[in-house]
Parts: C-alpha cells; sequence; structure tokens
C-alpha cells in the first residue's frame, strides 16, 4: 500500500531510499508487509526515483516474488547487510541520505548497518510509516470490514457452543480452530478469562474448570493480513443485579463514546470523558480506551491518556472501556471502529448480556 | 532461570544492574521472559547486588505478582521510561554502569531511555543472556523433553487423521486446536505444505484441495515457554521409486548428521558435512541445518554456513536438513535434540516414510 506516498515523503525530504529490515526469520516487519505484502525475512529498498525491490534469503526467494514488488534479489547466505549494500551499489543507487524505521532497527542491527552503510545520513521515517498507515486506503478498509465479519461469525459461533466448553482453553481452541480452517490467522492470542481471571485484561486461558460469573472472551483474525478486535462479556450462571448494573454502565459508556467521536476529536479527550463517565469506577479503569487496528493490532492512533493524535477519516480503531475489581472480576466491551465522516462499528455481534 | 548467573556476570563486568524492556503488549521479551518468568510489558531490572523486580503497567500487575520475581512495581500510565527511572532511584541503586540488551532495544527506545539515564555508561549483554540461555538447566530440560513429547503426541494424532483433511488450513486447524486444547501454545505458525507448495520451506498454509505428493508438516508447541520444534514430510498418493530414494537419501543424512554430534564439535563443521553429504542436491538445500531452541524458537546455538557454535552438554537444537525443487515439492525431516554426553533425539515419531 502507499509506496508512491512514501516516495513523495522521500522526495520531499530529499532522501535517496528508504530501507527496512527483517531479521527475524519466524516474525514480520510490520512496515515491509504494508509496502510489499511480502512476510518474511528480508529486505525492503524503496528508492525515492526507482522501483522497490526486495532481497531476500534463498529459501524464501519464491514467496518474495508472489508479493507486489516485482523485482526480488536473492542474498548470499548469511552476510545479511553485506549482500544488501552490494545489490544496492550494484543498482546503482546514490546512498547518502537514507530513510531507516528507528522503532524496529535494534542497536545491534544497527551497529552492522553501519558498517556497511559509512558516509551517510540517517533519517527516522518510523512516524511518516505510521501516519500513512493509520489512514487506510478503500482496499485497506474492505479487508478490515471482511476481518471484522470473520471475527464476529467466529465469536457468536463460540459463544453458541460455549456450554460445550469446560475450560477457558478448549474455548481459545475452539476460536483458533474455527480462524484457522478457514485459512486465516489469529491477529493475537485469545483471550478467555472466567470468573477473578477476568480481571487481568491480558489473562491467559487456562485449561481449569471454567469459572462462573462474567467471562472476557477477546478475539481477533488477520484477513489478507488486516487486524479485527472485538471483545464481548458474557456470563455464566445468574448475575446479580448489581452485576448486570454494572455490565449495563459499561455497555452505555461504550455506545455514548463512540457517539462522540467526530473529525478532529483528540483521542486523549475521547479517553478523559470515558474516565469521567465512569464515576466511581474510574480507578477500576486500568488501560487505554483504544488502538488503531491495520497490519498491525496495535498501531496508530492512540486513545490513551497523553495521546496527541486526533480523528480523521478512515482511521480505524477499537473503542475498548473497562471494568476490574482485583480477584474478583472483569468486564471489557470492545468493537473495530471506523471512521468516515461518522463513526461506522465494524465488528456487529450484540453487545447486549449473554447469560449462559 | 540463571539469575545468580547473569548476577554474576554483572558483578565481574563491574555492572550497577541490568534493564530489559517490553513495550509491546502482545509480545513477550524472551530474557524477561527467561529470568523472570513474566511474559507482558514492563521492565525488569536486575541489580548485582539486589533482588531482581519488575515495573509493569497496572493492568499486569497481578500478572506479574505471579512471576518467580517478588517485587513489582506498578507504573504510572504512559510514562514509560521515566516511571522505571523513578523507581530505580527511589530503590537506591546505583547507575553508572548499565548493562542492555542491544538486540532488543530499538534505536527510538534508546533514545527515550537516555533522556531519563543520562551520565551513565552502557554494556552490551545480550550475548552473554544468549550464552547463559543456550545451556540449558535441568529444569529447562524436563520442560522442552515434555514440550517435544505433546509435539509428538499431535503430530502423530494429526497424521493419523490426515485423510480427513481436504485443505492445509484444516490440517493447521487441527494442529493448533490440538495444542489449545491441552491449554498449550503453539512455538510458532504450523507449516502444512502440500505439493510443490512444500518447495518454499516457509510455505503458510492455504484454504485449498490440498495436493498429492509429498507434504511438509512443521510444527511445535511451547510448554511452560519452552519450545519444541520438528518437521515429518509424509507422501499422498503414490510415490514413485525415485520420490522414495531421495526421501531415504535425506533420511540417512538426517539420522547420520545425529549421529556424528560430539562435544565442541564445530556447528558449522555439521552443516558443511550435511552439504557434502548432499551430494548433487546440495544445492536444493537452502537454509541453515538447524538452530537451538529454548524460550525462543530460534536462539543459539546457530548450525549454519559460518556459524562459530560448538557444541556443549545441554544444549537443545534442531536437526533439519531439507531437499528442494523450486515449484516441485519439498523435503524436510527435523528433530529436536538434547546434547548431553551424546545427542539424545526429544521428538520420537517415526521418521519412516508415512504414505496416505
Amino acid at each position: 500500500m502507499k509506496i508512491n506516498e512514501l516516495k513523495s515523503a522521500l522526495n520531499k525530504k530529499r532522501i535517496d531510499f528508504a530501507i527496512f529490515y527483517n531479521l527475524d526469520s519466524i516474525k514480520t516487519n510490520p512496515n515491509i508487509f504494508y509496502f510489499s505484502g511480502y512476510d518474511g525475512l528480508g529486505t525492503l529498498v524503496i528508492p525515492a526515483k526507482q522501483h522497490p525491490f526486495l532481497i531476500v534469503p534463498e529459501m524464501e526467494f519464491q514467496r518474495a516474488k508472489r508479493s507486489i514488488v516485482k523485482k526480488v534479489y536473492s542474498m548470499e547466505k548469511k552476510r545479511f547487510f553485506e549482500s544488501v549494500y552490494n545489490i544496492i551499489k550494484k543498482n546503482k543507487i546514490r546512498s547518502k541520505n537514507i530513510a531507516i524505521d528507528k522503532n524496529s532497527f535494534s542497536l545491534n542491527s544497527y551497529k552492522h548497518f553501519r558498517k556497511q552503510f559509512k558516509n551517510i545520513k540517517v533519517k527516522d521515517i518510523a512516524l511518516d510509516c505510521s501516519k500513512l498507515r493509520q489512514i487506510k486506503t478503500e482496499k485497506e478498509i474492505q479487508y478490515l470490514e471482511k476481518s471484522c465479519q470473520y471475527a464476529d461469525k467466529i465469536v457468536q459461533k463460540t459463544i453458541k457452543n460455549f456450554r460445550d466448553f469446560k475450560t477457558e482453553s478448549q474455548a481459545a481452541a475452539f476460536l483458533v480452530y474455527e480462524t484457522k480452517k478457514l485459512g486465516l490467522e489469529i491477529a493475537f492470542k485469545p483471550i478467555v478469562a472466567s470468573g477473578n481471571n477476568g480481571s487481568m485484561p491480558h489473562h491467559e486461558p487456562l485449561n481449569e474448570k471454567m469459572k462462573k460469573g462474567f467471562c472476557v472472551i477477546d478475539f481477533g483474525v488477520k484477513y489478507k493480513g488486516y487486524c479485527s478486535d472485538m471483545t464481548r462479556t458474557i456470563y455464566i450462571g445468574n448475575p446479580s443485579q448489581k452485576e448486570q448494573d454494572i455490565y449495563n454502565v459499561l455497555l452505555n459508556i461504550q455506545k455514548n463514546i463512540i457517539n462522540k467521536i467526530k473529525l478532529n476529536k483528540k483521542c486523549s479527550e475521547l479517553y478523559d470523558f470515558v474516565v469521567k463517565d465512569l464515576g466511581k469506577y474510574k480507578n477500576n479503569f486500568t488501560h487505554g480506551l483504544g488502538h488503531g487496528v491495520g497490519v498491525e493490532i496495535h498501531e496508530m492512533p492512540n486513545l490513551t491518556l497523553n495521546s496527541k493524535d486526533k480523528i480523521q477519516s478512515n482511521m480505524v480503531f477499537t473503542i475498548e472501556p473497562g471494568i476490574y475489581f482485583p480477584k474478583k472480576l472483569g468486564i471489557r466491551i470492545e468493537d473495530t471502529v471506523l471512521f468516515k465522516d461518522k463513526p461506522i462499528v465494524l465488528t456487529k455481534t450484540s453487545k447486549d448480556l449473554i447469560i449462559i
């Protein structure tokens, strides 16, 4: 996506090329994936005035050839930075001003990089990339909508079958199974947190008897590399009136804040508003209100206390207030929301309290 | 694990403390996990002369409290590096010589870090950590053995059910489902690569009709955070004599090289030996011979062309030669191997060619 927009930015800043590395064969560099569609180990070079190209290990050559970047080089075995340097030299690309992603470049990789690229000026392109990525193209919006549809479908099927799950692990296994069967990936390890486990927002599903009370289900898939993210909290057993009331307080806050999202609204204001609305529960809300989603599950904008981000058209982000009582219970309600001229909720599963 | 060994190293190098960061709430810093058992966002401080402590966001406080590090601080919202600095100051820990992990510290995080920690000397502790981690304790060996047992069990069940899978995605879904049901994590996204897809060592399972021919199944789980890694190549349909011969060439090479592993053997020599043994197929082997496994799926030692590593007691690593014909087929056979005074194969699933 947006290779031309990046090239314009490079030209404006008089940068010769941007270079992105992924040195870990089982991870993906989100910027390489975003610009090229390639998700493996290797290097993406985007010259300001020429076509982009990938440099990958021989074992990844075929896969890289299927990306949208048509020029792919195979690098020499185990001489990562030297290979990259030689290929750039062979392509006669001016190498005076180089842009790198300082968010993903480790101190040690940078040391090796600078052994090859000596007389250069380095600029950080990380923020530019994040800002390009936070405004989605129509194609990306299609992918994100589809990703949310799949998440909805799988969450609904999981809730429908919930009585069959004896443990949180079984419910998590079902979520992942349904995802993989469709040839999709999970966007993150699903959270199934029953009873007092729900008070830990990042609880990992346990292979123990499911507990009664609220049960937080936080789930999302990747469709063509694009993430969805949603949380529904259901109730196992018979909720007291007080429990139902707390749930509904949170639900109303979640719905209200979505309606308050407007063009140019400060994200920190949205966060502040939720904290105010929570009243006596404000100290029971222990995380951010939301985050952008795209090729990464967490990206810009940040909907948090000190965020400087503002809502813009074609942003896609989560709205996920929660209330947690340590060692007792947790409730979180989360949607993925697209902002056009108004907010559009992409995850459509009912938010009324489901009692199992 | 090995906090005391790290503290000795710090004392020897006259370092006041080592500090490890994880700024990404859905990733794990392997060194933080290794030393503390905590896998979330936050900071681990290991002073040379005092007890280690964790600094985590409020939402992770309960989870961090369950780690083996008993001192846990909750940090201020969104002031990551400042919070960390203040807590270290309050603990009156000398802060002149600080060790960081330059493999996992990004250029931008380092910039923020140095805004707080000004008059200090920084040393890189990354290699020391990797070297501690590559020699497993008896406890770790138990975990790794168990991890391999689970991987074996799940792979065998998957192969037994293989006729039921119409697509690679279905087979991958089954692998993951069986893992999650047991309350375990996958060590990496499973690879199921049928027919010509097998020629891409990192092929991602497709939701399309499974192809006839060789089918590569590369899989591992995490048990208590410890990875297993194994590959079996099965055959769907009727293999020709030539196909069976190639398979057996590779199988014999894989078995032979395991028998050649000896104390102090250079890892690069093991790699060279396999290349030599492959004869006319040597150019069809496009990746390393193996890698260490532990809390990470890829760690030291490296069994590759230019590796400087040597085999030592209590190392655990993979042996995974492969033969790939681009756009035609791929075969890989991989075991996780423990080296004591001799090699012990931990993944015990039969390696004879299974025909489905």
